[in-house]
């Protein structure tokens, strides 16, 4: 009770009242986490009452085990788990190895309970989950070095609805302008439509994803092309995130997934002709690109099945369509429209990758001209968050 | 740890590898908080090792208690706390009398160490501290009403960067634009400038204060006329709110607050620039609105006084400038400026009640017309939004 104690007085001398104002207060007045001069990091938490205080978090080394999926053996990964030790005045403490670049996420287990850190006001929500952040930027250009806000010019980052016609629904959109566009009237801008996963909404590659924040670090190095980024909403009956939407609904993979593709890939030219009447596009094949993770990398491959003349650059992170039968149709017709990039990235422990290698097997088997990257680890956004990186500097050029 | 093995069970079966997903699992499986058909609301924590689990919030009776401030006796407020009983499967559970419309914000009180509820998504972060919320609508048009998302045109909200030539600095500001803004491209809006207090950031009325969807849900219904909503970042020294800004500081009052106006007053014109060359600008001293509460309500009564001319609307929410001598030049200007409206809104229970009196007396002795408007409960953000709500039907008009 001691902290609510504190803050109570805090009122009375404030002359500020009610609970609102417990927000005043001082804060826990722990500094957790402490990133070090040698880029181990410190965690405190203060709690003199519990009796194991432990540490979750994908700074851990991962439980790693062998697992058997579609025939493969792979090395399925899962979080590390680490105890803190009590200190005086109940601080518990843990201090990590050195770590290299890279947004990481965690959280306490306090007596088998999950629980955020109260010191650190920085935290994702994925789906129903929050885990607190901190970034950590090794050296200049690292990983966590693009996931940062750097002092370089911003780009514009905007909630807009627009009408589909096809779902016959407003739905909300978030559109990064780049730096420069207000003060350009003239300039028109190639667009990159960039979709979420699973229980997942248009707030996601913003908010997990670091989307904006690596576009503008690329631009302002001038890694990447200006460009628009589109994020929508890619589950068909959902009008909007959580908070945007009506009803305070609490998202779960049951009301924030599609298991058809089909109502958004028939609806997406919806958004692109919002897209293309209310901002200065660049358009054609040439200025179109698509991307997605998991559930909208299958999307994004099925969207340029689908049109294949409209978009010239498709990425596929941690999901795609599997081809048909020895020939199959639409995907003989994407190569046939000559798309500039045809982007296939996976995890090595993620259960997708068998998919993956097989749309990349048939395409190397036919020829057809494909970037396939596989990285370390699994289904998660720190390897979204790469892809991103890497597919985003191959754009528009 | 039981949840924790689910979840990591969970992504055996799926597939999915690593902390992130976690997210993916069924999250806590509790209900809470629930709003009962008579507006009673249950809250629910699971925790089977807590000795005792208490709920804190703005829904509990507060505790009063009479204090001095300036030569005045008032009842001040504070948050009250109860204790949640501990069921079945250690699911601990209380249940309030029945509320009225409004946004509540709480916290649960683990063994004394305050804890966010794991199955509500829906918080607010006021300065360094996070609490849950949710909103009750008890009838159409009550408070809580206006705070939800409704089946209505929604603006745009963006997140935008302009330079300040005074501060020698690119900030950020929110900005809200009226449904039908860019479906109209001929037509000019009046803005209206909305400041928030100390500790605060270009986020606080939006997230806090709800804002945008108090100006959706107005404007649907014809009470207020469609405006541009701009909200900057008041404290000078400040480019952005954390997470836009440069390093992941954690807020304090001491880093968030100006305890001068004059810098941020003598800036406030490339604030007015930047608006009236990137959007569609009604513009005049009466389509322009300025209110704030607290330190920016202080901002709201600094800014009309350095710009009688500029300014038509101006609201002092919790917050004023006192008039200096027995005939203070400045205030004389902003009446012999004919504004159409000089709003002053307090609570009984707040400690800078005394100045606003001040200012309206003297006002009143002077024969300037101002509106007074009391309200119960203290320097809150539940009254914040109750002025904002007030203030924005009286504009345009």
């Amino acid at each position: 009770m001691k902290r609510i104690i504190t803050l109570l007085a805090a009122f009375s001398l404030t002359g500020m009242a009610a609970f609102a104002q417990q927000a005043l207060g001082p804060g826990t007045g722990i500094i957790s986490p402490e990133i070090n001069p040698d880029h181990t990091v410190t965690f405190r938490y203060q709690n003199r009452k519990a009796v194991r205080v432990q540490l979750t978090g994908d700074m851990l080394p991962t439980q790693k085990r062998t697992v058997n999926y579609g025939g493969r053996e792979q090395v399925m990964e899962s979080a590390g788990i680490v105890d803190l030790q009590e200190g005086p005045n109940g601080v518990w403490t843990y201090t990590t190895q050195p770590l290299t670049g890279e947004l990481y996420s965690y959280s306490f287990i306090v007596d088998g309970v999950r629980t955020m850190d109260p010191s650190n006001i920085y935290q994702n929500r994925d789906i129903a989950t929050w885990t607190n952040i901190f970034t950590l930027s090794a050296e200049k250009g690292d990983k966590g070095w693009y996931y940062e806000v750097h002092d370089v010019p911003h780009g514009t980052v905007s909630h807009v609805w627009y009408d589909s016609p096809v779902l016959k629904a407003k739905r909300r959109l978030t559109v990064y302008t780049p730096a420069g566009y207000e003060d350009n009237p003239k300039a028109k801008y190639p667009v990159f439509y960039l979709l979420h996963g699973s229980g997942g909404d248009e707030d996601a590659w913003a908010d997990l994803g670091r989307a904006t924040q690596i576009l503008d670090n690329l631009i302002a190095e001038g890694k990447a092309k200006p460009m628009i980024l589109v994020m929508p909403n890619g589950v068909y009956f959902n009008q909007a995130a959580p908070g945007a939407a009506i009803n305070m609904f609490q998202p779960t993979m049951a009301n924030s997934r599609s298991q058809s593709t089909e109502e958004f890939e028939l609806a997406f030219p919806d958004i692109m002709t919002f897209i293309e009447g209310h901002y200065r596009v660049a358009k054609g094949q040439y200025n179109t690109a698509v991307a997605g993770l998991s559930m909208g990398g299958r999307q994004s491959s099925a969207l340029i099945r689908r049109y294949p003349t409209k978009i010239g650059y498709v990425g596929q992170f941690s999901g795609v369509v599997v081809p048909e039968g020895d020939d199959d149709p639409a995907l003989k017709a994407v190569f046939a429209a000559k798309p500039k990039l045809f982007y296939i990235a996976v995890g090595s422990a993620d259960g997708v990758k068998v998919n993956s290698l097989k749309l990349k097997d048939y395409c190397d088997q036919k020829g057809y001209p494909v970037e396939y990257y596989e990285s370390d680890g699994g289904h998660i956004w720190r390897n979204w968050r790469v892809y991103l990186t890497q597919f985003a500097q191959k754009l528009f050029k």
